[in-house]
């Protein structure tokens, strides 16, 4: 009896049994996407511990200065423009020493020329006497807006003061506007200039003495990484295609295919980073005014490799998807070892310059792997030559066939902007037409 | 005597007139760098008179937020909160449209989000007591500050709402802060947001409205000019190299051999336009939800077509400066009629798929070129692989031109990494050895 009670029972409740297993099903997806989120977060923060130290320097920073704000006598030196010291700190905190170097000098003496080129405006406008005050001021905010934005454009002024001018233009237009309404003028561009400078020094003095993240040896690691990823593809073209029994099927799938696409887009952080690095006091083995800008040489050159690997790689991949006689003729053969030997000594030399310049050691050991590789090239370029006839038709043959990659490259480009003009609705060509006629027509 | 007199005195003088000389030479210096800087800037503004109309919007929308300063019914409503409608106003005025549509909701919901939870922080911190008050909001500062910093390393936010973490701290440490002190909260944080809201809504009204940049039509003409850039290159190859008389001889300094390059550097631009894009409402032709998505398809399929034409150009290079023999064999013509065909049709497909993206129309005409330079690149394999011995050796001997390209490019990087070892005077690796035997010795 009871066993029916309980059944019939379950049979009356089901919607309210069916509405928590929906609830209880729910809150499984709501878990297991936190537990995904967190994973997320785990990742990030394991990829690169330095980035929990930032986010604590971020906050210790801020901490610091609020306390301005909560012990009584500076506050009452200093009034409300303790919240210039909150704000500076937000906006100038960088991840990198360099990066918060940068911001902090351009915040200052962005404030500091805006603040005197305000406190004159304020004087010329002053002489306009009490109707004339706001519109000279508008006048004046105006014109010196208008340029200061106009010089954003220049591309120096871009990459170094960028946020200077930001800076130089709100200060100009905070002093100046409220000039017309303040009567302390001085008194107040002076407790925030000096509220300004405590929130830039609390952020120098954290960026500097906890964990300092410098931009100069993330560029440094940054060049070392490339060339050691420009090796491992060298490295897998040759275990993959090169070897007697390399299987040299499925290519596409293949990590090493793809290592060299981070270098190909490292040009922006490179720029950024150089640009931080050369603002750094020296650390480490870096001094100050180190010859950064060889970094960036040094990247564009790997840059240029990545993009040469990039053709080779979608030569390869074309070339395993179509059918294509086994070529096992002696020839063959012997430009196959030598491919073998300029890949891997190409990817050893390629190897210890990384380590070189991650160790900061000078390359001499490079030399061994760099002439063997060139030995091997000029070798298979004389045993090719042997062959006149072939050699005359090599180097154009080579030409065409990488034309014709460029073929199947522009094919594709076709493809996708029929897809774009597909998704996109863009006209028929024959209504643009008929367009046209009805207009002339009318 | 007269003329001995003048001529003694110009003597006596000469200190004074070599001075004169002197200040003049500077002037004249100063003069001509004042004109070459009038130039640049002149040069900037026709480049993109666009960017005249930003300088001028950006005082306009300034000036039109300062003018609430300067009403006296609107100041005593607002008091000095209106400088925030000023702050507002400097920082979210972005160039595009889609830009400051971004930063402008950014900075609008977090400051909303913000200042509900400063709120609730302020009241449970103000149960803690009178002395447990700041101790509590420096914890919760503390907190939020590192967490909100630590939220920006996750690409998504990152890409979308780093500026709006900024403000979410920013304006949680002020409002958390001040709360300490400003005995009147709510009527604070009320103030402060409506001039918020006026500074966003005075930024959209003269971004959208007067002279209007929109960052989607932006993207557009970057895809349709990276297309034009890449059928420049396949002309200029076309006229260079494979005409009948051409001309073949300094190569390097050819313009065409330059205009990839820019295409090759183009993905941060299209990163963050499409971005930006994606915010703004229809306008024109694009209706609001276009596919923006596309064009960065579009755009990488570009910059892979000007990666392998960079390889393909270096290769050239290489082979006009090294000496091999005139081809003039019967095969060696057909190459290379080839090879004229197959860039001057592809260039031809890519400037019409350049038109159609920029007018909007479908590409129809597109496929005749694009089948003509199918064919040619069919035809010559099929001219290749009569002759067996040279379709077997032809593929391997491409993959190895190409590789022994990379050996020289390896080679350039060692070169590269010895210079910056020199310069940067990296550690000798005797010495290097020696310190590791004195510390094990020791």
């Amino acid at each position: 009896m009871e066993v029916h009670q309980v059944v019939s029972g379950a049979g009356g409740e089901s919607g309210m049994a069916r509405c928590g297993a929906g609830l209880f099903s729910a809150a499984g997806k709501v878990r297991r996407a936190l537990v995904a989120f967190g994973a997320k977060l785990a990742k990030i923060a394991r990829d690169d511990p330095r980035r929990v130290a930032h986010s604590l320097k971020v906050g210790l920073a801020l901490t610091l200065v609020s306390v301005l704000y909560y012990v009584r006598p500076i506050f009452i030196n200093w009034g409300v423009s303790t919240m210039w010291a909150v704000l500076t700190v937000v906006v100038v905190m960088e991840y990198t020493v360099g990066g918060t170097l940068i911001k902090g000098l351009n915040r200052a003496f962005a404030t500091l020329l805006a603040g005197f080129i305000a406190v004159g405006a304020h004087k010329v406008a002053y002489l306009c006497g009490n109707n004339g005050e706001p519109v000279v001021l508008a006048i004046f905010v105006f014109l010196l807006a208008s340029a200061a934005t106009f010089s954003r454009f220049i591309p120096e002024v871009k990459a170094q003061y960028d946020y200077g001018v930001t800076i130089f233009i709100l200060t100009f237009s905070l002093v100046a506007v409220s000039s017309y309404r303040v009567e302390e003028l001085i008194r107040l561009a002076h407790q925030r200039f000096s509220t300004i400078a405590i929130g830039v020094a609390t952020c120098l003095f954290t960026t500097i003495f906890v964990c300092p993240v410098w931009a100069g040896e993330d560029l440094h690691n940054l060049a070392a990484g490339n060339l050691d990823k420009l090796a491992d593809f060298l490295e897998g073209l040759e275990s993959e295609c090169f070897r007697e029994n390399a299987p040299g099927e499925n290519l596409e799938s293949k990590p090493f295919l793809q290592v060299y696409k981070s270098v190909l887009n490292s040009k922006a952080s490179e720029d950024s980073l150089c640009n931080f690095a050369k603002w750094e006091p020296g650390h480490g083995n870096f001094y100050f005014r180190y010859p950064w800008g060889l970094y960036q040489k040094l990247g564009a050159l790997s840059r240029q490799c990545a993009s040469s690997m990039q053709a080779l790689a979608s030569y390869i991949i074309t070339l395993t998807k179509s059918q294509y006689p086994e070529a096992n003729m002696e020839l063959c053969l012997k430009v196959r070892t030598a491919c073998g030997e300029m890949s891997l000594n190409s990817a050893k030399a390629l190897r210890e310059l990384s380590e070189a310049t991650q160790t900061m050691t000078a390359p001499s050991p490079a030399r061994t792997h760099m002439s063997a590789a060139i030995r091997a090239a000029r070798g298979l370029r004389a045993e090719l030559s042997q062959d006149a006839d072939l050699a005359k038709v090599m180097h154009v043959a080579v030409i065409a066939s990488l034309l014709s990659e460029l073929v199947t490259q522009t094919k594709k480009i076709a493809e996708s902007v029929e897809n774009l003009a597909r998704v996109a609705r863009f006209k028929d060509p024959e209504d643009a037409q008929k367009d046209v006629v009805i207009s002339v027509v009318s």
